[in-house]
């Protein structure tokens, strides 16, 4: 048999051939749109050809230093300059950018530091005092660079030298080649994780740049938008919208704090068109001034993700004017991966309607190659009745390459062939789904499954409540029974009786919490609700 | 020295992985859009399912034929369902796509049966006389499957069963499989050759899925878009269409025939918004009816490309409330690569500014890792002068596979490690370039370069002109001097006197042509005057 002629003469070479990476993005930005803002914070801004220098500079400085290629690169920052240039310069040479969440605390920075390996660590000069702490419990001993920014509050350095100090060792002209692989690393991205040690989430560089292009066409990002960060960066790398926004040669608009008056303020100044939110960003910008909602732009889009936003937020949004796209993922799926498509019959419906409709899911990045909600056991999908419930798996190019130096855990999350995303669904018959809980949040109660997500989604609908958690609390009789943990709007007052009695208005009785708690809620740093510590708290009521 | 953990444990594995192939954008859009309307020709329409449902027939029917991985299947018929389904089911059961140019000799499509190793032919019956003459000149014997479209004229069946028979032997469930490596190839492309045999451009289905998402991201094209067929889908896959359409889920309105009133009729009943085509498609529709005119809704976004268009044309266009995009590109690049990204400062230009602007090109497609003109001597960039000319090069994830069985054109055209385009141009100040002319078009008189496009722009300018083109004729004293062919609009006559004069008045003298010919000027297939032909004129004259 002879050889297959389209397997003959016909290999890949350096004309025909290079591996995907999202730092092509960035040179290829600061090419065609140079004086284009890539960046403001403040009274900052740098163009893209700027920002292309500064990460070279960054880059080559970095090697200077000794790092070499699979070396870890830790930072320390809320969003400003300095990690977003890290996205690329670490990168660019060869590095693993390792972005800490800024809200853990000592231990935890310690175990990230020396589980990760880290080498050289940036740090803000805010956050010295638990960086310091952080170092003197860990065990391994990086190189440290402070950031000084005039807006940081408090804090010293604790480094050998500052970022733009660091930075003019560099080379702007730095020669940086791509990865040799695409399989390699780009970035290490511990998950918040609300119990155990966390867990470290390898991306690859193929995978980061399919994820960016998947958020440019799921979105139908426009080129050059005006996008305002309120997610961390240090989260899941921002969902890649570093990579993303530099891709379509966008603006990146940058806070040091998330709050209300800075993000309208913003918004106004730069005529903000683009944002990504959790549910906690929603509620931010639904329960401030009236002077404050004046200043945003009409038609902003707004991506939201995490929890399943209450549809009652989706509708106020609506009403708003803000244009709010649905779309669901994990650290383990690059962010976003699965978006709510909008069908344009669903236009005619009521407000309620459209955004219970936009509370879905179901549509699949391009990079996704499967999506199912099945049965973990047998590995068969659920049936398409909108009612019975399975474990939400995926697979395809948008699945981290795994968990760093856990070979057990990466193993059990690939069974079957499949990315077992630990959440619950259901699918309905038109094929779209709809989050219903954690599976370890899920209520068993006289042994019906009660999806706390739904509960909430009826307290949301209660015009007193601003926000409400719902979680399990251990039942001689039952097993288990809902209890909703609420905060009320400002000057509120409400009664349990009030809250149950409404409840019971507005879904079967056995879902209805028996206890009504009104309390703050605890949260982590991207805004999501630490039902675990709910669970303690309701176990000892 | 230990192993890095990054490279540890972290293989690739069915969950997070799988091979690039556009093929994918099918069954992804039959799963989130079943119900949309897939493809529109004459009074048929198929929706996502159904398309899926024929592909997955299809493609089973050939693996049921004995058609096996690597294996070339031939399609010989216009703008139809047949040739659209065929994208998808050919590499569906692992074979190569091979669309025959319909226009071509029995000779030249014999020599790419052979050459190509064609296993099974579909064959439109309109082509039944010339595939019977080129079967019988090759030495292959394909199997031969006909169809039947009731606006084929004349023919007769010569095939062992018709399309759609054969479909129905196939299984709507196939259970396919991607390509094992996305390396394998696609497609089988002959260039139409303008001297010489052809030759085959293959590609891989890594190449035609970044090709496809970058149509989508360049052009901005949103979800369901509703696109007109102009180009042949056997011309280089119709720049990869028919994969980037499906990928968003959009609807193909298909021609038999291309001619004015059929693409404003197309425009008027299904409300296009979008279409590719190349300047003849334009010359077409600014040369037609007001009654035409007024069929075509506005703002259809149109992407235009190979020869750069006279920017009197794009002027044109641009009042006739169509928005064109103009693209560069060649077979060898998987068609559009390079786009003219609109700079919003240039909104204010006068409309010839704009349409000058507007004929340049420069922004590279993600995909495109790099993208220079280069003296093919030295492989060194010229000077960004907008004046010095040199070769067109690219490298990177849109440059074709290679020719097939001819390593030795192959390496030539990868020499340096770039894609050397044959095309000739300048690089403006601002990093823009602008094609002057294909490397063996150039006129040398007197030893200075003259652009043919440069000439027939200003010829274009000239009220009485309807085409032109322009070649070199050899001359004693200057070696060659232009020498231009014109058509002239219906009703018009002019001297060659007046239109040197008007040339003089209009560039350089010693660009100007020395003689002028009023004749019909021969094309190629997909529109481009066969310059071959004319130069062979011009010595004759």
């Amino acid at each position: 048999m002879t050889a297959n002629p389209y397997e003959t003469d016909l290999d890949a070479n350096p004309a025909n051939y290079e591996p995907l990476t999202p730092i092509s993005f960035l040179a290829r930005s600061a090419a065609v749109y140079p004086g284009h803002t890539a960046i403001a914070y403040g009274d900052r801004s740098h163009t893209y050809k700027e920002t292309y220098a500064r990460a070279r500079r960054l880059a080559s400085a970095l090697k200077a230093k000794g790092l070499k290629e699979g070396d870890t690169v830790s930072i320390m920052a809320p969003n400003i300059p300095a990690i977003y240039e890290s996205h690329f310069a670490v990168p660019m040479m060869g590095g693993v950018l390792n972005a800490l969440n800024t809200r853990l605390d000592a231990a935890a920075l310690a175990f990230i530091l020396d589980h990760g390996d880290c080498k050289l660590l940036m740090t803000d000069r805010e956050y010295s005092s638990v960086i310091t702490e952080a170092l003197s419990l860990a065990k391994s001993n990086p190189i440290v660079i402070d950031i000084e920014d005039p807006a940081a509050v408090g804090g010293e350095f604790i480094g050998e030298m500052e970022y733009e100090e660091f930075l003019a060792t560099g080379d702007p002209e730095f020669n940086w080649s791509g990865p040799t692989d695409e399989w390699k690393a780009i970035s290490l991205n511990y998950t918040s994780g609300t119990t155990g040690d966390p867990k470290g989430v390898v991306f690859h560089h193929r995978g980061a740049y399919l994820a960016a292009m998947g958020n440019v066409i799921s979105w139908t990002l426009p080129k050059h938008p005006t996008y305002l960060w309120t997610l961390p960066m240090f989260h899941c790398n921002g969902w890649c919208f570093p990579w993303t926004i530099t891709a379509v040669g966008g603006t990146h608009i940058c806070l040091r704090k998330v709050e209300a008056t800075a993000m309208y303020d913003a918004m106004q100044r730069f005529q903000v068109d683009h944002m990504c939110g959790a549910p906690i960003v929603l509620s931010m910008l639904i329960n401030t001034t009236d002077e404050n909602k004046a200043k945003a732009p009409h038609g902003i889009k707004v991506m939201v993700a995490a929890a399943p936003p209450p549809a009652a937020m989706l509708a106020e949004m609506d009403d708003m004017g803000f244009d709010v796209t649905h779309v669901y993922g994990l650290t383990e799926t690059y962010g976003p991966s699965v978006c709510c498509d909008w069908n344009t019959a669903w236009d005619e419906k009521t407000v309620e309607d459209r955004a219970a409709l936009k509370a879905r899911q179901g549509v699949r990045y391009h990079a996704v190659a499967g999506l199912e909600v099945m049965d973990p056991e047998t590995m068969t999908p659920v049936p398409h009745d909108g009612n019975t419930m399975g474990e939400v798996m995926l697979r395809g190019n948008l699945i981290m390459k795994g968990y760093l130096k856990n070979p057990k855990t990466t193993t059990a999350s690939f069974e079957g062939g499949w990315f077992h995303s630990g959440d619950l669904g259901v699918v309905h018959e038109d094929g779209y789904l709809e989050l219903r809980d954690r599976s370890k949040d899920i209520i068993i109660s006289g042994g019906e499954n009660i999806s706390t997500i739904e509960v909430e989604n009826v307290l949301y609908g209660h015009p007193k409540v601003l926000e409400a958690a719902v979680v399990a609390r251990p039942d001689e009789k039952w097993g288990e029974t809902p209890c909703a943990f609420l905060t009320l709007h400002d000057g509120e007052a409400a009664t349990e009786a009030e809250i149950i009695d409404y409840c019971r208005e507005n879904m079967a009785r056995f879902k209805c919490p028996k206890t009504v708690v009104f309390d703050e809620l605890p949260k982590t740093s991207t805004g999501k609700v630490q039902k675990f510590v709910l669970r303690e708290r309701a176990r000892n009521l």
